[in-house]
């Protein structure tokens, strides 16, 4: 396991990442080739066809300055019925078309006896290191990374995150998971998030302002516009529906905010949680099926879990990348680089920000 | 002018379409072959370059049964950057690559120097017609209906709306506009929908409930669940903003509901108004530009306007369509082939939905 | 049963009215003296204790110009923990602190051991026939009406209808219910509406644009603006969940259409949906409680009676009514007053909205 | 000014108060006699009255566990027209009510010639340390707080404030403020808490976890679940419309999750936002005003400034409060009694929360 900061008080599961959820799995396409550096990170939800056994889902828009596609069908019936695709903001329509493609040759009668299928993308603007307008990423990527799915995945600078940037440092996708202890049982709640926000002199990291010396070291410039984004995936293994979902889904921002993110204006900050507990069917051909969701007084620990997943889900993408050289000459240094004294900054943190009178 | 029902007691524009708001020209690309029964219509809301004038619109997600794209930016920051595109189910990813081309195009800094592009594609499914697993739309169809854009275009089975079906009829493009008389002065208001919803026996035509008699004439089988979709634009020249826009555009709903229509699970209901009175630019260059809105106590007359010129579009989709023979062998009737009596079938209106005791 | 048009093809349950959804309830208090014409209606969702049983609710604003409270908690939670009160816009406050009082009456440790209450109550503006500023309505009013609920209860001028007028004749409360055949079985649908909006030209009674005539009776004067507002609860032993039932209500809009309603700006119209199929628990004590949902395939039926029945019941809100004289010496006429020739005004109906080219 | 940690890196008003947005007062009324200690605080966001020239105003509902009063409207119509009143929750309908009448006082037509006034009331519950059965808090009271109105208010167990409990300790009223440079120039962002949230171990004190040792101080027993709440109010000077407003009130959320909230299932977290830099009149008699809003790109520094006085709000209410003895002999202990060593904590912060691997 990288050497990184640890967040909160809550233990992890097994391999701290998304797949402690059973049956999660996530794959990457990676593009690294001189300007191109993007790609295509898939989540599969479950083993099932995702279009025929439905995951019950919930969305919270944090900052909708993004590009999403799929996510208005999800909010109105409360379910995920394609895998999610994470990749960059000018391939969203590529890998939609590729997800539906997929789904057709899965059941080949979407779209004539079966209602159409709602593909799931989710993207950040990876534009400083990524030629964008290369258009790079190919339907085909999707199958890759589709292909690669796995519960022993990479972070850091891999699949959609190749080409994301976080806090003026390289970014990419990060995972982590917590338990929560509820009175109706322990569950698990994994993160994932595709990170590429944040301004180099606000990062928070563990509590601690490292933010300002990172920026001087970085020689960054004046404060420019965030033009960055999140996308923070929640999976957990209780029983919620898509209402509950949401609620659940909302505290990945309490995990984003203390990272030192205000939700900038430019930064598309989506989260979406799933339940993996049980599947909603495509087709309504038998009985109804009875489901016994958590109540919702015990939703504390879950949503405690939700934003410390989130924010070490953050500080693993930080820690899990490379530095990376790309489109124009553009450079984003890994924390790791820049920062190999991150314990000693931590413990003599200076920062304007959090001075006592 | 097509023959057809009149709406409302409010008089419409010269052309008695969205074209009657001055600068918001359609155009359409159709393609009508066999089993491919498709096409792409595009709105322009003004003659600038739609990136670096926005265009303050507001979104009414009345059944989010749908896939489109651009809805989540939209909602949050209250303006169009793209043309608006309608086309079928399975291209929205393709025609969203090609507005984002056509950006990048005319703006060869987006994604550069200045942010992405969010592009706006809207879609009901064609598939009864069409053979969506074909995806027979490419980009290029996208330019060729952005080339034809005019203040003058045809409607019907058209563009998007060659393979769309409304009420076990032909139905596709369909456009009126209306006039307000407000306190603060006189507005236009033109609707365009892309109309492929509704159950044969549901269609009231104008308050009569013609419906049952026209299903009988179809032969219609039993009612199948609704697989449809509407999407309903709205332009007006008053000032208004995006909360305002939001609000006008619900009132499509009502114009939808009076055609029989009960926003049915399967249909994608989505209201998008916008106006035309002034744009936002997308740099902040200067100083800050007042802009004087419409009181909101001046709305009803819009409200009404919306309503109605709503209800008139679907209207017009059903009678200026042609019968289409499409995928599958399918045919879909035009209201005006299986029901050139339909003066007299509305004098004799009889039906179950309404009968005094 | 009242003579009036009767809306729709669905069939309706033994009483055609809301408490047809076995279990609800529904009582007034009415208070009718001079300048006074106001008063207090309640509808209990079951017979338990709803602080301890609550009823899964789901709420869809149409129009928020209303100062309704408890609906903030209903739409974050789900349910419903209160009796629904229905007064006019000045007794909110003191309605609310009766629901309030009445809960910790029944249960002494809310506020203490246990959680507050979130009390629920929707209003409309009855300041045309009841002298608002006389604040009226007092705590008692509502354990009156609490005490005179019944599956047997008034429609029209009663309770919080009293005061409430309808396209300008007098309106108030109204009910009715249909019955949905879905694949999973027949379920009752039952509305009831506190009906108090309309201008009066615009009114069209079971698709007969009959308001300017009845406009010109009343003599009414020049259109004001819309100062009124609809309540529309809808009822189902239909097992849905809140986001189920927020599509439901939404139907109700679809029904409200039709009557003439562009959803005014002034009006506020309020729809809510509530199961009567289970409960959820305040106190989590045991293990879960599986519950099998109508799968989402099925509830087109279910829309289609939300929109007939919320319309029948306005027009039975309208013909339940009596002519009303109240504050300042106005008087509301009822339509069974001005237009005892309803059936022959419905044959022979001219109208602008609605002439044929 | 009290001695605190200081939050964030933006320069403060001269007040470092909501009162540094010009024209902004605020007022209490305190009720503290034995197992009463509750009250009203009453903001005012200007001079003028408040029903004829309105505010511009947006809310963001982090956590709906909330029993406000005058939500649904402001959303809709993006204004305030009433002063904002704070206070318990049981109070909500008395001064709902007291809202009303003093609007009517000021403006006899209300509920005749003039709509009915949205009066704004948000809570939250202070049944720990205030006997709420005993609905001590009068109509009076709020006339108390408005007369007691002004720039230089008191913060911490006072007026609302006086009964609330927030991490375990004495919480209540909270205020600061925070400068914002923007392009278009300097603004001021005030923001005020009720403060009532949070489990005592989850405190992070300006970054720091101290929330673990002053909960062994406190001899806090197992966790319980929060009944808590918090209500942010946010005031600026800058030019932002209704939209705008609601993407400001959420950045709140930032700062409060930097406290250690998880927005906790049981509590309410409420955020609204105005602008003082305009109004908009009730009565529409003359032209049209333009008005001239912020570029949304300018938005980023007001959200920094919005999450940080937020958080230095909170910190404030912790370190304003007293120890308050009340109800059931509850005791709330200040932070300053229970860690009159606080910066000695800060620095030796140990926490399981936060570890290094």
């Amino acid at each position: 396991m990288l050497e990184a900061p640890r967040i909160g008080d809550l233990p992890s599961g097994a391999l701290d990442s998304m797949a402690d959820v059973a049956g999660v799995r996530v794959g990457h396409c990676t593009l690294a080739q001189g300007a191109v550096q993007t790609g295509v990170t898939v989540i599969r939800t479950h083993a099932q066809d995702p279009f025929l056994h439905k995951t019950p889902a919930g969305l919270a828009v944090i900052n909708g300055f993004g590009k999403s596609a799929g996510l208005v069908q999800l909010q109105e019936l409360g379910v995920l019925e394609s895998p999610i695709a994470l990749t960059n903001t000018f391939a969203v329509g590529t890998i939609a078309t590729a997800l539906t493609r997929a789904a057709v040759a899965a059941n080949p009668e979407i779209g004539r006896q079966l209602p159409t299928v709602n593909p799931l993308v989710l993207e950040c603007n990876d534009g400083y290191l990524n030629d964008l307008q290369a258009f790079a990423v190919a339907e085909a990527h999707y199958a890759q990374a589709y292909a690669a799915c796995s519960p022993d995945f990479a972070q850091g600078a891999v699949g959609a995150g190749r080409g994301m940037s976080c806090f003026g440092l390289k970014g990419g996708i990060g995972s982590a998971s917590r338990i929560a202890s509820t009175r109706a049982g322990r569950f698990t709640l994994g993160a994932l998030v595709l990170a590429n926000f944040g301004r180099p002199d606000a990062l928070i990291l563990a509590g601690k302002c490292i933010g300002p010396v990172l920026a001087q070291r970085l020689q960054a410039g004046p404060p420019v516009a965030e033009r960055g984004s999140i996308i923070m995936l929640l999976a957990t293994d209780a029983p919620l529906d898509a209402r509950q979902l949401r609620r659940l889904a909302l505290r990945a921002g309490a995990g984003l905010a203390r990272t030192g993110s205000d939700f900038g204006h430019g930064s598309g900050d989506i989260a979406l949680a799933f339940s993996t507990a049980y599947t909603v069917p495509q087709l309504d051909a038998g009985p109804l099926h009875p489901q016994a969701l958590l109540h919702e007084s015990a939703l504390d620990p879950l949503f405690a879990a939700a934003a410390q997943a989130t924010e070490q889900a953050i500080v693993r993408a930080l820690f899990a990348a490379e530095t990376v050289l790309g489109h124009g000459g553009h450079v984003r240094t890994a924390i790791k680089d820049i920062a190999p004294d991150w314990r000693a900054l931590m413990s003599h943190e200076v920062s304007t920000r959090i001075c006592t009178v």
